[in-house]
């Protein structure tokens, strides 16, 4: 039992090595990555963080330093429940949602950190865990590249140990997606793993269109057909277009997990632990799953992601995600035979570089 | 037709008169103001503004300053549905609700005032004209005054021009509740418009008890019985508790006012235009509401909201709300006989007093 000495949050934006594009995002060059160190009076340090696409860190990284971290200072860290709730409702007003949920869950993630670095165990254990060794898949964001490349991307991520992959789709011709995904599929052979993310570019209709025109590729799952917040047309390109449905990077509570999954809109939940309110809620998302029949997958920041779904007995494919962070941590994940394995280290095991962050505040 | 040339956003901490509670948030000594002022390129200016409930301000500041401003110099300040799809989809990630919305409301609400200053027209106008004077009611913040100060409130909001009154519920002890309306219904009288307020004290079980409980001081609403993303307790409140239910100013897009009338969560929506998305979306916000046969109230910024419940049909009470601006405004909104009156001056015709705002700087 320690008390919150102090929360510190840090804005910087990290570099990609090269250019990344979906159908909705246009071109991304870099992205936003907003860190949390929480102190504890006895000295112990957890680290939590979130991300952004192209913008919006400054808000949360505000949120942090100038609401939250008085707010924290004194309280019980072990009481992390107690401390998210305190999050919620102090920044409630206007919020409930939306990028408050990532503010709270770089501290949360912080706090847990904290707890399974004081208790010496790694979290996937402190959650009660269910197997170290978690299956994973290679997120392309390659919309724009041209076939041979899209081919010789796939071979890679193959020679670095993914036995699944997932390609974009939402192309201004369906036509173009239909065949590029069709080459992908006879590139990989028939039973290999394979997602297609279109990145909510779709109406319902066209999802359906979309799905139908793709079923000969038998895609593992396709995700975010449409704009998130429309389960209606989720469901409908699941039972109209006849493909499994992945959505979830663009939900940011537990109640609108909830409803996703009572609207029938998502065969693969797909939190992401550093925008859904961190481990207190992605492991009660995928409690939530379970109870539905359902696998979970994960978007973004795998590093922290594999210690949750290793305490998942629905765990189903995790996403890595090519955001660049690797060459800021000291032990990026390790992909091997289409497995990561949570590390046995206190916490996440995940220590950030710092020092060489430091060029990087905006 | 004209370029945007600046986006300027200012926070203040704007102190209250008096301290106010309710079963939510305890006692509030404060707001949080976001300032957002836009010029274009002919040198013509527009004002915008939102607020919060004691923190997150900082984050709304920051979005528009440091995303926002940027990402509309130099576009076309009249297209203000593409400026508001710009907003969105530029803070999507991590967005799509919550606080992000109230700084698109601030920026969507200096554009709007920007057009109606050049166009030399009252927004009421703009927006098609219904009728200038618009019924209000009093919004009290009150759950602490002892019984005899409530109802010297209820004399004092009458003699301002008050002909409808709002108090709060949610006392620890029910009976407390039931025996503070009924007192204030004898005070008022049988047929004087009397609101109550539960700030999302209860569960639904126990909305619906205290609904019935309430039934025989024939309130005109409750307003917020449970939290706000609880449609079917909301609407277990109607249909098994009786009583009409008001809603909204903690639901910030079009989508979750959709849900919620579809859901028949709500009789009364009551969008805050500074939380909501600004008037682009408030009047999109009327306009369902109409579809759905129901009248529009109103939550906050009365200033700004008289201009949309002004050309509305389906108005019913504006909420006046004590939130201690007045003291910083050039013209309060006068309230006489139960209406006020939504100015002839371009735009919305609110100017702030900047000078004296500077020594509330955070």
């Amino acid at each position: 039992m320690a008390a919150i000495e102090s929360v510190k949050a840090d804005l910087y934006r990290v570099p990609l090595a090269s250019a990344l594009t979906d159908s909705t995002h246009g071109q991304m060059v870099d992205f936003e990555l907003i860190t949390v160190r929480v102190r504890d009076s006895d000295g112990a340090e957890g680290l939590g963080y979130t991300y952004t696409v192209h913008a919006g860190g400054a808000a949360v990284h505000a949120m942090v330093q100038r609401y939250f971290a008085e707010l924290l200072r004194g309280r019980e860290a072990d009481e992390i429940e107690h401390r998210w709730q305190d999050m919620w409702w102090a920044l409630h007003y206007a919020g409930r949602g939306g990028h408050v949920t990532s503010a709270i869950s770089a501290v949360d993630i912080a706090l847990w950190d904290l707890r399974g670095r004081r208790a010496e165990l790694p979290l996937w254990r402190i959650f009660g865990g269910y197997d170290p060794q978690v299956p994973v898949y290679a997120g392309g964001i390659d919309l724009e590249l041209p076939l041979p490349d899209l081919l010789a991307q796939a071979d890679s991520f193959q020679e670095h140990g993914f036995r699944a992959i997932k390609m974009k789709v939402g192309r201004p011709d369906l036509r173009e997606d239909v065949e590029r995904v069709a080459a992908m599929r006879e590139h990989l052979g028939a039973t290999f793993p394979l997602m297609a993310d279109a990145n909510m570019k779709w109406t319902a209709d066209q999802a359906v269109r979309a799905a139908r025109a793709l079923s000969e590729s038998d895609l593992f799952w396709l995700e975010e057909p449409t704009v998130p917040e429309d389960f209606a047309g989720h469901a409908r390109v699941r039972h109209e277009g006849g493909v499994p449905v992945a959505s979830g990077e663009n939900l940011h509570t537990l109640e609108e997990f909830q409803r996703a999954m009572s609207a029938s809109a998502v065969s693969f939940p797909e939190p992401d632990v550093s925008n859904c309110g961190g481990y207190t809620v992605f492991r009660k998302i995928c409690a939530l799953a379970e109870a539905h029949h359902l696998p979970v997958t994960s978007h973004g920041v795998h590093d922290l992601t594999v210690h949750a779904l290793a305490a998942a007995p629905n765990r189903t494919y995790m996403e890595a995600h090519g955001f660049g962070l690797d060459a800021y941590l000291a032990r990026p994940l390790h992909v091997e035979n289409g497995f990561a394995r949570a590390p046995e280290l206190p916490g996440h095991g995940v220590d950030l570089d710092f020092d060489r962050l430091e060029s990087l505040r905006p």
